[in-house]
């Protein structure tokens, strides 16, 4: 069996890493995906973190050895006892026995804090909403499903501020692909849009027939940098046709296609759905299935952009 | 600085391992010593154990690979992030970060069930004293220290030995050194005869000194096997002797000689002393200390006989 595709998550707290996995566990199917969250590796419960006045950003409140060693077994397909920190009372709970299925996606806040440590994934997206995006955003996360209030929730984000500035953004630079949700035209949660940056490294898939026109995906070229604005605005069927564009170029993987796309919610609200965010997640699907391919006829770090002559064809 | 060196001590339930453990660890400093106990890697509490109906014996009541694992790491000098099995309550706690000292000693159950496993120690103890022995030993434990009746006790090491039988003593075959308190000339838990079976793979200590006379050492060679009887009636300047032409070959350790061998209890007594157990603590520091040296120099497999041929001059 090819060897696990790891794919990190990583951002600040509230930036919809959890929205942006839960498409992708759903469309590769829960049995194929091991999820992993790398709050379970703090080292400090909530009460010592109070006492030692450390917040969970910074990498001293982490055992980020222990989080590189597991990440290697799990890249060699090892099975790990993984910690386990309950969210809900902020206290540790019995570890857990994990054994790494064909995709490991780990969310975290600290996946990219060292080169080492990030050279263990595949694939790394990082997620970048604009600031005030993301209060809102842990306010109303917050507020709704940890039970502060938005006093407690904005005096923790202003106190979190110095490391999320130290330890987080940081670690941007060491993505594949940058994730930016952000206000668009129309103004409101099931419209943002979403501005990808794609470094070089990973072989993206050709979008040059999606541009022009009304609705039309903006890609500018920086330097080494591709950035693809997908507008907040597009409808359903333009939608469904640059995902179309997408599937297309990992026709291998077709059978995995379904309408499990795009979905998020706010707070306790009911689903809502959104184009860019569905489009954002075919991108980041394409990758994985892509590394998984080339992993399976044995050109392992083609997904890496680490041995391009090795021959194999690219789907892009 | 040099690798982590390994002890295994391995054998049933109230064979006697941390009494055996206690005195290497107050000699060779307690700030030196990694302590294990592998009995944190069990997969299931008592109560899943009891629903279940497996017993601790049954490697399948343990997390084998992960314990390989764990050796694996710290014999390569890196940390782990230790499960914690509480044996007061029977359930789990918060995990261990635990980082290698120079020495690392772990007692289990299930240390050499396989030849991978067992391959990870750089010396291998196992305890075999006589099962109606084991019995009484179990019996005072258990019913003085963890709250049991007698009757309990006794119907528990019942439904175990199949378990026994089949999982723990196989592993005697796998050990470098095969430990055998038992009833000698005088019949009383302070004068236990010592039985230990030296296995080539290791290079044991010159006794030949020891032999013939009063109190004297028995040995016997049985094909690759040596086997040394230490009385236990010898007094306390004999055991000294002995002890004594034991340092004599590790003359590079000498400084850490203290009178703090021999020493055990039962049940909740007060503490007693045996020669023979002092005199088979030394054996088994002679190796600790004669591998670490050795790894010092770089002679890193001398310790497990695989490098003889390195150049390294043998104390024995």
């Amino acid at each position: 069996m090819a060897r696990p595709i790891i794919l990190g998550v990583v951002g600040d707290s509230a930036t919809g890493k959890t929205t942006l996995t839960k498409g992708l566990v759903e469309i590769l199917g829960s049995e194929n995906v091991t999820h992993i969250g790398m709050d379970d590796y703090h080292c400090y419960d909530r009460q010592e973190r109070k006492e030692h006045e450390i917040t969970p950003l910074n990498p001293e409140c982490n055992y980020m050895d222990i989080i590189g060693q597991h990440l290697t077994h799990l890249r060699n397909g090892e099975p790990i006892l993984k910690p386990v920190y309950q969210h809900g009372d902020g206290t540790f709970g019995r570890p857990d026995y994990v054994k790494p299925q064909s995709f490991v996606l780990i969310e975290g806040l600290l996946g990219y804090h060292t080169p080492e440590l990030s050279s263990n994934f595949d694939v790394r997206v990082y997620l970048a909403p604009p600031e005030e995006l993301r209060r809102e955003w842990k306010v109303k996360r917050d507020t709704s499903k940890r039970g502060y209030t938005e006093e407690q929730v904005l005096a923790e984000l202003d106190m979190r501020e110095p490391d999320s500035e130290s330890f987080i953004r940081p670690q941007r630079s060491r993505a594949d692909i940058v994730v930016a949700f952000q206000p668009g035209v129309k103004d409101d949660p099931d419209h943002l849009d979403a501005v990808l940056t794609l470094r070089e490294g990973l072989p993206h898939p050709d979008l040059s027939s999606l541009e022009g026109g009304a609705d039309a995906i903006e890609v500018e070229q920086h330097a080494s940098e591709r950035r693809i604005r997908i507008p907040g605005e597009i409808d359903k069927e333009r939608g469904a046709a640059i995902e179309e564009a997408i599937w297309e170029q990992m026709h291998f993987a077709r059978h995995l296609r379904t309408e499990q796309l795009g979905l998020f919610a706010i707070g306790t609200d009911e689903e809502h759905r959104s184009e860019s965010l569905a489009i954002t997640q075919v991108l980041i699907l394409y990758h994985l299935v892509t590394a998984k391919a080339t992993a399976a006829i044995g050109g392992d770090d083609v997904a890496n952009g680490r041995d391009t002559a090795s021959g194999v064809p690219s789907p892009a």
